[in-house]
Protein backbone atom coordinates (compact mmCIF):
# COMPACT_ATOMS: atom_id res chain seq x y z
CA UNK A 1 0.00 0.00 0.00
CA UNK A 2 1.12 3.67 -0.63
CA UNK A 3 2.83 5.01 1.97
CA UNK A 4 3.52 8.69 2.98
CA UNK A 5 5.74 10.35 5.60
CA UNK A 6 4.18 13.79 6.95
CA UNK A 7 4.74 16.86 9.51
CA UNK A 8 3.93 16.16 13.04
CA UNK A 9 2.13 18.98 12.67
CA UNK A 10 -0.05 18.10 10.02
CA UNK A 11 -1.91 15.42 12.33
CA UNK A 12 -4.39 16.14 14.60
CA UNK A 13 -6.20 13.67 16.57
CA UNK A 14 -7.36 11.16 14.53
CA UNK A 15 -7.41 13.29 11.27
CA UNK A 16 -4.21 14.12 8.78
CA UNK A 17 -3.54 16.80 6.02
CA UNK A 18 -1.45 16.38 3.09
CA UNK A 19 -0.42 19.10 0.36
CA UNK A 20 2.17 19.86 -1.25
CA UNK A 21 4.29 17.22 -3.26
CA UNK A 22 2.27 14.28 -1.69
CA UNK A 23 -0.85 15.89 -2.58
CA UNK A 24 0.07 15.85 -6.32
CA UNK A 25 1.03 12.18 -5.91
CA UNK A 26 -1.98 11.25 -4.06
CA UNK A 27 -4.18 13.15 -6.79
CA UNK A 28 -2.71 13.65 -10.07
CA UNK A 29 0.03 9.92 -9.88
CA UNK A 30 -1.84 7.31 -8.08
CA UNK A 31 -5.68 8.73 -8.80
CA UNK A 32 -7.01 7.97 -5.93
CA UNK A 33 -10.33 8.73 -4.59
CA UNK A 34 -12.33 8.98 -1.67
CA UNK A 35 -12.32 5.93 0.99
CA UNK A 36 -9.03 4.74 -0.83
CA UNK A 37 -6.58 3.58 1.54
CA UNK A 38 -2.84 4.82 2.43
CA UNK A 39 -0.13 4.59 5.12
CA UNK A 40 0.58 7.42 7.18
CA UNK A 41 4.26 7.54 8.95
CA UNK A 42 5.03 10.56 10.90
CA UNK A 43 8.64 9.37 11.60
CA UNK A 44 7.50 7.24 15.08
CA UNK A 45 4.50 5.79 14.00
CA UNK A 46 2.17 4.61 11.43
CA UNK A 47 -1.21 4.27 10.53
CA UNK A 48 -4.05 2.87 7.81
CA UNK A 49 -5.68 5.90 7.32
CA UNK A 50 -8.78 6.58 4.94
CA UNK A 51 -9.11 9.45 2.37
CA UNK A 52 -12.07 11.55 3.56
CA UNK A 53 -11.93 14.84 1.39
CA UNK A 54 -9.44 16.09 -1.29
CA UNK A 55 -10.06 19.36 -1.67
CA UNK A 56 -8.38 21.51 -4.41
CA UNK A 57 -4.87 21.60 -2.51
CA UNK A 58 -5.41 19.06 0.29
CA UNK A 59 -6.07 15.38 0.94
CA UNK A 60 -7.79 14.72 4.51
CA UNK A 61 -7.49 11.75 5.40
CA UNK A 62 -8.54 9.59 8.77
CA UNK A 63 -6.14 7.64 10.94
CA UNK A 64 -8.01 4.47 11.27
CA UNK A 65 -5.45 1.90 12.81
CA UNK A 66 -2.22 2.31 14.29
CA UNK A 67 -0.05 -0.15 12.27
CA UNK A 68 2.90 -2.10 14.28
CA UNK A 69 5.51 -2.91 11.63
CA UNK A 70 9.28 -3.72 12.56
CA UNK A 71 10.56 -2.27 9.51
CA UNK A 72 13.54 -0.52 11.60
CA UNK A 73 17.61 -2.33 11.87
CA UNK A 74 17.89 -2.60 15.66
CA UNK A 75 20.97 0.06 15.41
CA UNK A 76 21.09 3.21 13.79
CA UNK A 77 23.45 3.32 11.04
CA UNK A 78 25.22 6.47 9.85
CA UNK A 79 27.28 6.57 6.71
CA UNK A 80 29.60 9.05 6.34
CA UNK A 81 30.86 9.43 2.96
CA UNK A 82 34.05 11.00 1.42
CA UNK A 83 31.96 14.05 -0.84
CA UNK A 84 31.39 12.54 -4.26
CA UNK A 85 29.45 13.78 -7.21
CA UNK A 86 26.09 14.85 -6.97
CA UNK A 87 24.81 11.84 -9.16
CA UNK A 88 26.62 9.23 -7.16
CA UNK A 89 25.95 11.12 -3.73
CA UNK A 90 22.11 10.67 -4.66
CA UNK A 91 22.43 6.76 -5.37
CA UNK A 92 23.93 6.09 -2.56
CA UNK A 93 21.05 8.11 -0.57
CA UNK A 94 18.45 6.40 -2.34
CA UNK A 95 19.57 2.90 -2.10
CA UNK A 96 21.09 3.06 1.89
CA UNK A 97 17.75 4.31 2.55
CA UNK A 98 15.81 1.27 1.25
CA UNK A 99 18.54 -0.61 3.52
CA UNK A 100 17.87 1.00 6.46
CA UNK A 101 20.70 3.63 7.28
CA UNK A 102 19.43 6.64 9.46
CA UNK A 103 21.78 9.09 8.70
CA UNK A 104 24.41 10.56 5.50
CA UNK A 105 26.93 12.66 6.09
CA UNK A 106 29.66 14.33 3.40
CA UNK A 107 32.81 14.10 4.60
CA UNK A 108 35.12 16.94 2.80
CA UNK A 109 38.56 14.17 2.64
CA UNK A 110 41.69 14.82 1.10
CA UNK A 111 40.75 13.21 -2.33
CA UNK A 112 37.50 14.42 -2.71
CA UNK A 113 37.27 16.03 -6.17
CA UNK A 114 33.93 16.87 -6.05
CA UNK A 115 33.43 19.75 -3.92
CA UNK A 116 29.72 21.06 -2.62
CA UNK A 117 29.96 24.95 -2.80
CA UNK A 118 28.50 26.68 1.02
CA UNK A 119 26.20 28.74 -1.18
CA UNK A 120 24.20 25.89 -2.78
CA UNK A 121 24.32 23.52 -0.40
CA UNK A 122 20.96 24.17 1.17
CA UNK A 123 19.07 23.43 -2.35
CA UNK A 124 20.55 20.36 -2.47
CA UNK A 125 19.67 19.47 0.96
CA UNK A 126 16.25 19.49 0.23
CA UNK A 127 16.60 17.54 -3.21
CA UNK A 128 18.75 14.57 -1.19
CA UNK A 129 16.30 14.80 1.78
CA UNK A 130 13.70 14.39 -0.79
CA UNK A 131 14.98 11.81 -2.71
CA UNK A 132 15.52 9.94 0.93
CA UNK A 133 11.87 10.26 1.65
CA UNK A 134 10.63 8.95 -1.37
CA UNK A 135 12.90 6.30 -0.72
CA UNK A 136 11.65 5.67 2.63
CA UNK A 137 7.95 5.50 1.28
CA UNK A 138 9.21 2.89 -1.54
CA UNK A 139 10.95 1.15 0.87
CA UNK A 140 7.85 0.77 3.66
CA UNK A 141 9.98 2.39 6.60
CA UNK A 142 8.59 3.99 9.13
CA UNK A 143 11.48 6.34 9.58
CA UNK A 144 13.14 8.81 7.57
CA UNK A 145 17.17 8.67 6.82
CA UNK A 146 18.36 12.45 7.93
CA UNK A 147 21.23 13.86 4.77
CA UNK A 148 23.34 15.97 6.82
CA UNK A 149 25.39 18.91 6.05
CA UNK A 150 28.69 18.36 5.35
CA UNK A 151 31.48 17.57 7.39
CA UNK A 152 35.28 18.32 7.53
CA UNK A 153 37.33 15.38 8.35
CA UNK A 154 38.39 16.83 11.94
CA UNK A 155 35.28 17.42 12.15
CA UNK A 156 34.20 14.01 11.63
CA UNK A 157 37.15 12.77 14.08
CA UNK A 158 35.47 14.35 16.90
CA UNK A 159 32.30 12.73 16.31
CA UNK A 160 33.42 9.61 17.70
CA UNK A 161 31.76 10.30 21.32
CA UNK A 162 28.37 10.43 19.59
CA UNK A 163 28.37 6.79 18.35
CA UNK A 164 29.09 3.24 20.55
CA UNK A 165 31.49 1.92 17.04
CA UNK A 166 32.95 4.02 14.56
CA UNK A 167 34.22 2.41 11.43
CA UNK A 168 36.25 2.96 8.18
CA UNK A 169 36.24 1.17 5.10
CA UNK A 170 40.18 0.46 4.21
CA UNK A 171 41.82 -2.02 2.10
CA UNK A 172 45.21 -1.27 2.02
CA UNK A 173 46.36 -2.77 5.55
CA UNK A 174 45.72 -6.21 6.27
CA UNK A 175 45.04 -5.19 9.84
CA UNK A 176 41.44 -5.22 9.42
CA UNK A 177 38.29 -6.35 11.63
CA UNK A 178 35.40 -7.78 9.34
CA UNK A 179 31.82 -6.38 9.90
CA UNK A 180 31.09 -9.90 10.89
CA UNK A 181 33.03 -10.07 13.97
CA UNK A 182 32.76 -6.49 15.07
CA UNK A 183 28.84 -6.51 14.61
CA UNK A 184 28.46 -9.79 16.03
CA UNK A 185 30.26 -9.57 19.38
CA UNK A 186 28.45 -7.08 20.85
CA UNK A 187 24.79 -4.73 20.60
CA UNK A 188 25.57 -1.49 19.21
CA UNK A 189 22.98 1.03 19.44
CA UNK A 190 24.83 3.62 17.30
CA UNK A 191 27.27 2.69 14.45
CA UNK A 192 29.04 5.47 12.18
CA UNK A 193 30.84 3.98 8.86
CA UNK A 194 33.34 6.21 6.86
CA UNK A 195 33.76 5.43 3.36
CA UNK A 196 36.56 6.98 1.37
CA UNK A 197 35.42 9.00 -1.97
CA UNK A 198 36.63 7.89 -5.33
CA UNK A 199 41.01 7.97 -4.43
CA UNK A 200 39.96 6.11 -1.30
CA UNK A 201 41.32 6.88 2.44
CA UNK A 202 45.25 8.84 2.44
CA UNK A 203 47.43 7.36 4.72
CA UNK A 204 47.81 10.12 6.69
CA UNK A 205 44.02 10.23 6.97
CA UNK A 206 43.52 6.67 8.12
CA UNK A 207 46.70 7.23 10.78
CA UNK A 208 44.62 9.93 12.29
CA UNK A 209 41.31 7.76 12.20
CA UNK A 210 43.02 4.64 14.26
CA UNK A 211 44.01 7.02 16.34
CA UNK A 212 40.64 8.21 17.69
CA UNK A 213 39.30 5.27 17.85
CA UNK A 214 37.69 4.38 14.57
CA UNK A 215 38.65 0.52 13.29
CA UNK A 216 39.40 -0.42 10.06
CA UNK A 217 37.54 -3.48 8.26
CA UNK A 218 37.72 -4.60 5.20
CA UNK A 219 34.76 -4.92 2.50
CA UNK A 220 35.89 -8.53 1.48
CA UNK A 221 38.81 -9.41 -1.20
CA UNK A 222 37.78 -6.96 -3.82
CA UNK A 223 37.57 -3.32 -4.81
CA UNK A 224 34.64 -1.57 -4.60
CA UNK A 225 33.62 1.34 -5.80
CA UNK A 226 32.59 4.54 -2.99
CA UNK A 227 28.86 4.54 -4.50
CA UNK A 228 28.50 0.82 -4.07
CA UNK A 229 30.73 0.26 -0.58
CA UNK A 230 27.87 1.57 1.33
CA UNK A 231 25.02 -0.35 0.11
CA UNK A 232 28.05 -3.15 0.80
CA UNK A 233 27.83 -2.10 4.48
CA UNK A 234 24.44 -1.61 5.33
CA UNK A 235 23.34 -5.12 3.23
CA UNK A 236 25.92 -6.70 5.75
CA UNK A 237 24.66 -5.26 8.82
CA UNK A 238 20.88 -6.34 7.79
CA UNK A 239 21.96 -9.58 6.74
CA UNK A 240 23.62 -10.05 10.30
CA UNK A 241 21.06 -8.18 12.65
CA UNK A 242 17.99 -8.80 10.97
CA UNK A 243 17.66 -11.81 9.53
CA UNK B 1 47.93 -1.76 -10.62
CA UNK B 2 45.50 -1.54 -14.03
CA UNK B 3 45.07 -5.19 -14.90
CA UNK B 4 43.82 -6.41 -18.14
CA UNK B 5 41.87 -10.20 -18.87
CA UNK B 6 42.86 -10.63 -22.38
CA UNK B 7 42.01 -14.15 -23.76
CA UNK B 8 44.30 -16.94 -23.44
CA UNK B 9 45.18 -17.29 -27.58
CA UNK B 10 46.82 -14.34 -26.74
CA UNK B 11 49.65 -15.54 -24.13
CA UNK B 12 51.99 -17.37 -25.64
CA UNK B 13 55.02 -18.61 -23.32
CA UNK B 14 56.08 -15.50 -21.49
CA UNK B 15 54.59 -12.95 -23.68
CA UNK B 16 51.19 -11.79 -24.18
CA UNK B 17 49.77 -9.65 -27.22
CA UNK B 18 47.15 -7.10 -26.06
CA UNK B 19 44.67 -5.72 -29.16
CA UNK B 20 41.86 -3.65 -29.88
CA UNK B 21 40.30 -2.04 -26.71
CA UNK B 22 42.73 -2.68 -24.41
CA UNK B 23 45.63 -1.82 -26.41
CA UNK B 24 43.62 1.51 -26.44
CA UNK B 25 42.97 1.39 -22.85
CA UNK B 26 46.87 1.26 -22.15
CA UNK B 27 48.30 3.70 -24.75
CA UNK B 28 45.40 6.45 -25.44
CA UNK B 29 43.88 6.24 -21.60
CA UNK B 30 46.56 5.10 -19.47
CA UNK B 31 49.12 6.50 -21.60
CA UNK B 32 51.39 3.69 -20.97
CA UNK B 33 55.17 3.45 -21.88
CA UNK B 34 57.71 0.79 -22.01
CA UNK B 35 58.17 -0.56 -18.71
CA UNK B 36 55.47 0.12 -17.04
CA UNK B 37 54.01 -2.39 -15.29
CA UNK B 38 50.25 -4.04 -15.49
CA UNK B 39 48.57 -6.92 -14.12
CA UNK B 40 47.21 -9.59 -17.09
CA UNK B 41 44.45 -12.39 -16.17
CA UNK B 42 42.93 -14.75 -18.25
CA UNK B 43 40.69 -15.96 -16.72
CA UNK B 44 42.08 -18.46 -14.25
CA UNK B 45 45.63 -17.31 -13.51
CA UNK B 46 46.81 -13.91 -13.49
CA UNK B 47 50.67 -12.31 -13.59
CA UNK B 48 52.68 -9.10 -13.38
CA UNK B 49 53.93 -7.90 -16.57
CA UNK B 50 55.84 -5.15 -18.45
CA UNK B 51 55.68 -3.96 -21.50
CA UNK B 52 58.21 -4.49 -24.08
CA UNK B 53 56.78 -3.24 -27.15
CA UNK B 54 53.98 -0.78 -28.44
CA UNK B 55 53.46 -1.07 -31.88
CA UNK B 56 50.57 0.38 -34.23
CA UNK B 57 47.86 -1.72 -33.44
CA UNK B 58 49.38 -4.36 -30.04
CA UNK B 59 51.00 -3.83 -26.60
CA UNK B 60 53.84 -6.86 -25.79
CA UNK B 61 54.00 -7.77 -22.36
CA UNK B 62 56.67 -10.10 -21.27
CA UNK B 63 54.64 -11.98 -17.82
CA UNK B 64 57.30 -11.96 -15.31
CA UNK B 65 55.89 -12.94 -12.17
CA UNK B 66 52.64 -15.62 -11.96
CA UNK B 67 50.33 -13.92 -9.13
CA UNK B 68 49.08 -15.62 -5.98
CA UNK B 69 45.85 -13.60 -5.48
CA UNK B 70 42.14 -14.73 -3.18
CA UNK B 71 39.69 -12.49 -4.47
CA UNK B 72 37.11 -14.69 -5.61
CA UNK B 73 34.57 -15.90 -3.51
CA UNK B 74 34.68 -19.65 -2.47
CA UNK B 75 31.37 -20.50 -4.21
CA UNK B 76 30.19 -19.67 -7.65
CA UNK B 77 26.80 -17.23 -7.42
CA UNK B 78 24.54 -17.02 -10.20
CA UNK B 79 22.06 -14.42 -10.32
CA UNK B 80 18.87 -15.08 -12.43
CA UNK B 81 17.26 -11.71 -12.75
CA UNK B 82 13.16 -10.67 -13.96
CA UNK B 83 14.71 -8.78 -17.17
CA UNK B 84 14.53 -5.30 -16.95
CA UNK B 85 15.21 -2.01 -18.63
CA UNK B 86 19.04 -2.26 -20.01
CA UNK B 87 20.06 0.49 -17.96
CA UNK B 88 19.07 -1.64 -14.31
CA UNK B 89 20.48 -4.71 -16.23
CA UNK B 90 23.62 -3.01 -16.90
CA UNK B 91 23.60 -1.33 -13.87
CA UNK B 92 23.22 -4.84 -11.67
CA UNK B 93 26.10 -6.65 -13.95
CA UNK B 94 28.31 -3.62 -12.91
CA UNK B 95 27.44 -4.22 -8.92
CA UNK B 96 27.46 -7.94 -8.69
CA UNK B 97 30.64 -8.14 -10.75
CA UNK B 98 32.46 -5.74 -8.09
CA UNK B 99 31.03 -8.19 -5.39
CA UNK B 100 31.79 -11.48 -6.86
CA UNK B 101 28.78 -12.98 -8.88
CA UNK B 102 29.81 -15.64 -11.66
CA UNK B 103 27.19 -15.49 -13.66
CA UNK B 104 24.13 -13.42 -14.57
CA UNK B 105 21.05 -14.52 -16.53
CA UNK B 106 17.69 -13.03 -17.43
CA UNK B 107 14.70 -14.71 -17.04
CA UNK B 108 11.52 -14.27 -18.73
CA UNK B 109 8.97 -13.94 -15.59
CA UNK B 110 4.90 -13.20 -15.60
CA UNK B 111 5.97 -9.33 -14.09
CA UNK B 112 8.51 -8.29 -16.99
CA UNK B 113 7.52 -4.69 -18.39
CA UNK B 114 10.76 -4.75 -20.36
CA UNK B 115 11.80 -7.43 -23.26
CA UNK B 116 14.69 -8.54 -24.56
CA UNK B 117 14.18 -8.77 -28.70
CA UNK B 118 15.67 -11.94 -30.22
CA UNK B 119 17.39 -10.18 -32.76
CA UNK B 120 19.30 -7.82 -30.43
CA UNK B 121 20.10 -9.59 -28.03
CA UNK B 122 23.68 -10.87 -29.20
CA UNK B 123 24.82 -6.94 -29.57
CA UNK B 124 23.51 -6.49 -26.15
CA UNK B 125 25.51 -9.50 -24.72
CA UNK B 126 28.75 -8.29 -26.31
CA UNK B 127 27.94 -4.84 -24.22
CA UNK B 128 26.89 -6.17 -21.37
CA UNK B 129 30.20 -8.86 -21.00
CA UNK B 130 32.28 -5.49 -21.86
CA UNK B 131 30.59 -4.04 -18.61
CA UNK B 132 31.52 -7.26 -16.21
CA UNK B 133 34.85 -7.22 -17.60
CA UNK B 134 35.27 -3.73 -16.97
CA UNK B 135 34.07 -4.37 -13.41
CA UNK B 136 36.01 -7.23 -12.75
CA UNK B 137 39.32 -5.23 -13.99
CA UNK B 138 38.36 -2.47 -11.58
CA UNK B 139 37.28 -4.55 -8.67
CA UNK B 140 40.56 -6.21 -8.88
CA UNK B 141 39.14 -10.33 -9.88
CA UNK B 142 40.74 -12.91 -11.98
CA UNK B 143 37.56 -14.55 -12.96
CA UNK B 144 35.06 -13.21 -15.35
CA UNK B 145 31.25 -12.71 -14.38
CA UNK B 146 29.53 -14.27 -17.81
CA UNK B 147 26.17 -12.44 -18.77
CA UNK B 148 24.11 -15.58 -20.01
CA UNK B 149 21.40 -15.93 -22.54
CA UNK B 150 17.91 -15.22 -20.96
CA UNK B 151 16.17 -18.53 -20.15
CA UNK B 152 12.00 -18.75 -19.93
CA UNK B 153 11.03 -19.35 -16.12
CA UNK B 154 10.04 -22.93 -17.10
CA UNK B 155 13.89 -23.00 -18.16
CA UNK B 156 15.13 -21.49 -15.21
CA UNK B 157 12.99 -24.35 -13.40
CA UNK B 158 15.50 -26.77 -15.27
CA UNK B 159 18.56 -25.12 -14.06
CA UNK B 160 17.92 -26.89 -9.99
CA UNK B 161 20.02 -29.95 -10.80
CA UNK B 162 22.86 -27.69 -11.93
CA UNK B 163 23.29 -25.86 -8.99
CA UNK B 164 23.12 -27.03 -4.67
CA UNK B 165 21.13 -24.40 -3.62
CA UNK B 166 18.48 -21.78 -5.41
CA UNK B 167 17.01 -19.57 -3.40
CA UNK B 168 14.28 -17.03 -4.51
CA UNK B 169 13.85 -13.74 -2.75
CA UNK B 170 10.41 -13.31 -1.79
CA UNK B 171 8.59 -10.77 0.62
CA UNK B 172 5.35 -12.01 0.73
CA UNK B 173 5.21 -14.80 2.59
CA UNK B 174 6.52 -14.77 6.30
CA UNK B 175 7.70 -18.85 5.77
CA UNK B 176 11.21 -17.74 4.52
CA UNK B 177 14.47 -18.66 5.17
CA UNK B 178 17.52 -16.50 6.16
CA UNK B 179 20.30 -16.57 3.84
CA UNK B 180 22.65 -16.26 7.11
CA UNK B 181 21.61 -19.42 7.95
CA UNK B 182 21.30 -21.32 4.73
CA UNK B 183 25.03 -19.99 3.90
CA UNK B 184 26.53 -20.90 7.38
CA UNK B 185 24.70 -24.46 7.08
CA UNK B 186 26.71 -26.34 5.01
CA UNK B 187 29.11 -25.46 2.39
CA UNK B 188 27.35 -24.77 -1.41
CA UNK B 189 29.54 -24.49 -4.50
CA UNK B 190 27.44 -23.83 -6.80
CA UNK B 191 24.19 -21.04 -5.43
CA UNK B 192 21.43 -19.68 -7.75
CA UNK B 193 19.78 -17.11 -6.70
CA UNK B 194 16.45 -15.59 -8.06
CA UNK B 195 15.34 -11.88 -7.81
CA UNK B 196 11.84 -11.32 -9.18
CA UNK B 197 11.28 -7.71 -11.81
CA UNK B 198 10.01 -4.46 -11.02
CA UNK B 199 6.43 -6.39 -10.35
CA UNK B 200 7.73 -9.14 -8.15
CA UNK B 201 7.41 -12.87 -8.40
CA UNK B 202 3.95 -13.42 -9.06
CA UNK B 203 2.27 -16.38 -6.34
CA UNK B 204 1.90 -18.72 -9.62
CA UNK B 205 5.44 -18.41 -10.20
CA UNK B 206 6.43 -18.52 -6.40
CA UNK B 207 3.69 -22.31 -5.79
CA UNK B 208 6.40 -23.51 -9.00
CA UNK B 209 9.56 -22.71 -7.94
CA UNK B 210 8.79 -23.75 -4.11
CA UNK B 211 7.47 -27.58 -5.87
CA UNK B 212 10.80 -27.64 -7.75
CA UNK B 213 13.34 -27.36 -4.44
CA UNK B 214 13.56 -23.65 -5.00
CA UNK B 215 13.84 -21.79 -1.27
CA UNK B 216 12.02 -18.45 -0.48
CA UNK B 217 14.53 -16.08 1.44
CA UNK B 218 13.44 -13.11 2.52
CA UNK B 219 16.26 -9.61 2.44
CA UNK B 220 15.32 -8.10 5.62
CA UNK B 221 12.05 -6.46 6.29
CA UNK B 222 12.19 -3.41 3.78
CA UNK B 223 11.22 -3.84 0.55
CA UNK B 224 14.09 -3.30 -2.38
CA UNK B 225 14.12 -2.01 -5.70
CA UNK B 226 14.85 -5.14 -8.38
CA UNK B 227 18.00 -3.43 -8.87
CA UNK B 228 19.59 -2.96 -5.22
CA UNK B 229 17.94 -6.64 -4.41
CA UNK B 230 21.07 -8.45 -6.09
CA UNK B 231 23.66 -6.30 -4.36
CA UNK B 232 22.32 -6.86 -1.25
CA UNK B 233 22.57 -10.53 -1.89
CA UNK B 234 25.68 -10.42 -3.21
CA UNK B 235 26.88 -8.52 -0.11
CA UNK B 236 25.35 -10.69 2.54
CA UNK B 237 27.44 -13.88 0.78
CA UNK B 238 30.75 -12.26 0.84
CA UNK B 239 30.38 -11.37 4.26
CA UNK B 240 29.05 -14.28 5.27
CA UNK B 241 31.78 -16.71 3.27
CA UNK B 242 34.70 -13.95 3.28
CA UNK B 243 35.00 -12.15 6.06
Amino acid sequence: MQRYFIKKDNILNNMALIKDDDYYHITKVMRMKLHDHIIICNNEDSWLAEIENITSDTVVVRLKEKLIEKKELPANVTIAHGIVCREKMEEVIDKITQLGATNYIPIQMQRCTAKIADDKYEKKLIRMNKIAKEAAEQSHRTKLLTVEAPLTFNELLKLYDKYDLCLYAYEITTNTSTIKTLISEKKYQNILVLIGPEGGISEEEARKLSENNFIAINLGPRILRTEVAPTYVMAAISCLLEE
